[in-house]
């Protein structure tokens, strides 16, 4: 029997606490709504942490157990404590877990870190209909997905994305208002693959529309680790001359 | 004094003959507009030819004394002699002479070979509105290019684009009609540098835009050769020992 | 249950009939070395086929049964019908067919026509050591392989390859002669993926090495089609206002 | 006329000043040397810095003026201070100055910094050959320059190089002791561009070698800003409609 994926979804879980639109659109929090459709996979252990867990819901010991971390934050980062961050990183970059940081996370520490750059938009909340093009048809994140996902109600975000190139391009989203966002990016960094997804605005329901979840789904099998060697680095020595 | 960069602007120039909305819109043909404004730079020597000239306006003999090619083509790629083809595809991987397709040049016979691909779309003539989102602002392309150049009316192109991934895509344009398009791609192909730019129908005014005229521009010094060596390909010695 | 992937490997299969020391290496042919140590995976339904085969071994009705195309040629590349290259391209572009096109192969027409250069390099037959590096340890092919692969004795390949950049590249690999050359290449290119890799000299014994094969297996798995949507591509109506 | 391209070569000049071995290799410095034959060149206005100089040579006001920045760091990375990395960071990415750090500066803070990623790789110091294979032929930076570059005695460095894919790959070199390593590396950060090379051990004699000095003086041009948009982040209107 092939070994399950184990995921840990983490969320910030502020807004769905504390703000009655976001509590009544997410009553189980983000993270809880994402590990219910996540569940009902054969292949993946899911598990959940929010930022007021012990810890933050990250440590070491927690995150050396876990293939995959799906990650939504916003408000917040600045409290996600830099000792988390050095976990996280390591983890990927080390180890090969894979990260999925959603939406707003583009703001994170831990994005910001990996990616090397500011990683700011433009954005506003207009509730603006979102339609995202499905740009490489042939990934593996492509699987079972149509030619592109509506969102009738979205946060907006828009180009100009702070970020290094993507290595592959998966989603570009269109808006009402006129923008343009670079949506669905994949990443390899270090041992580890990134996807960066847009959609999830906190008082929207895009975690609830079926396309995005199987999105998610289809990223946390890409995002898994492929049992690659670790690296050997720093002082090696020659071969033997034939 | 430096060498200027000898373009050639090559154009099918039927629609400006023979339709009366073209031939307004175009009266010099499009190949004309675009060398009046292109020989307003003191670095560049601009020619034009066209699908109606003696050998199709392509011959070895012409174009080994090109820099780089500026192309427009539309209803009549099949005319275009499978000799003219490779005589460009030649110039282009061998000597290193820069290619620019424009608009409908991304269903010509010398794009799709060059691509491997089908290089197939979406499109609709709706006159939308068309803006184009710069993508790359740190790329020599960007230079003196706003955030976003907006087109009144144009055709609408759509994605799915089939084409390889470009190695840095620079414009993504959003329709009013709710499609995106990445309309600005840079490739290395061979020795040569090729830039695929969308915007240019025959009956809307794109070419008269100083912002397009400006990443034209830019595109041209971008593309011109870069006198890096020749490779040599084929049976190969072993290095001596040491 | 899941679908197992349906591979055909395809070979020219004339040195191992004609020659002497290349039949003594693969008395089976290149394909049924192929073949015998993919068949021992579960996961993989296996086929073979070759040039001296009716219709040169492919046909609509055959490779539209397949899931990833293994390719081996070298001396007989011109032999092949163009036909046979447009069945080929259109499975891999259209339908999401994987190609894995081996050694000599770079030269074939349908791997020249799927990146749309030379596909030229340099060679020789000197019987060197080749040690391919990994570059991207955390990449799916890279699953269960070494830091590097050592080939005692192989053919000498090296750069410049005129090839389209990788979308990924997987190997380097270094030559005692003095060369490197760019020995895993993956792309996408419609539906499809691709990806080129170097070893298999026809009388040198790569593919016995059992991190040769391992390569191979990870790279049908990583090639095998991703389930997305056919892009529907032509005249397209504007979406509705809201 | 046009403007020169603004050179500051930073050093951590520690090596050249207390050991004799690099004294005497670069009595100047290895800055020293560097500012040399970029002086050479008629675009080219050149200044230098080191890690002893007030404010390590880094400041704000110091880096305003400055278009692209040189940079040679080895065993002293940790004493640069964190504020200095901020402020080449921001310079870089913020007003694209170019970037170009020298060997054993891909350790650097300020690298792994843009990085995201632990830059670390295999090296020893065994004055083994090294031959740069040039795998872009077509890039500005390949200018003038040939198929391979030789030196004769260098530190080895290996992979896994632990970066990011580069943009663009431009070299790859053969180490005599059996290894490979990505020596060319082209990013684009934010507004900048990052070239990472990697010859020059500071008691072999890279620098002094023509085509070695032909491949910075190639990457200062491709490196300079290119007068983009800086891009307004941050919260955004939408587009009338029309």
């Amino acid at each position: 029997m092939a070994k399950k994926i184990k995921v840990l979804v983490w969320n910030e879980f502020r807004h769905e606490k504390y703000e009655e639109s976001a509590k009544n659109m997410y009553p189980k929090g983000i993270h809880g709504t994402i590990r219910d459709f996540l569940s009902n996979e054969t292949d993946f252990e899911v598990r959940t942490a929010t930022l007021d867990d012990p810890q933050q819901g990250i440590s070491e010991e927690l995150l050396k157990d876990i293939d995959v971390l799906i990650y939504w934050g916003h408000n917040y980062h600045d409290e996600v404590r830099d000792e988390a961050v050095e976990i996280i990183s390591k983890r990927i970059i080390h180890d090969g877990m894979g990260f999925i940081p959603l939406h707003s996370s583009h703001e994170s520490k831990i994005f910001r870190k990996l990616m090397g750059t500011t990683c700011l938009l433009k954005w506003r909340e207009a509730n603006e209909k979102e339609r995202l093009w499905l740009i490489e048809p042939g990934h593996p994140i492509a699987n079972g997905i149509p030619e592109y996902i509506e969102i009738e109600h979205e946060e907006t975000y828009g180009e100009r994305f702070d970020i290094p190139t993507p290595d592959t391009l998966l989603f570009i989203s269109w808006f009402d208002g006129g923008e343009v966002f670079r949506s669905g990016c994949c990443y390899i960094r270090g041992m580890g693959k990134i996807f960066y997804f847009r959609p999830g605005h906190e008082i929207c329901g895009a975690y609830y529309i079926p396309e995005i979840q199987q999105v998610i789904k289809n990223a946390v099998r890409w995002a898994a680790p492929s049992n690659g060697p670790i690296p050997i680095l720093g002082k090696a020595r020659p071969f033997p001359r034939t």
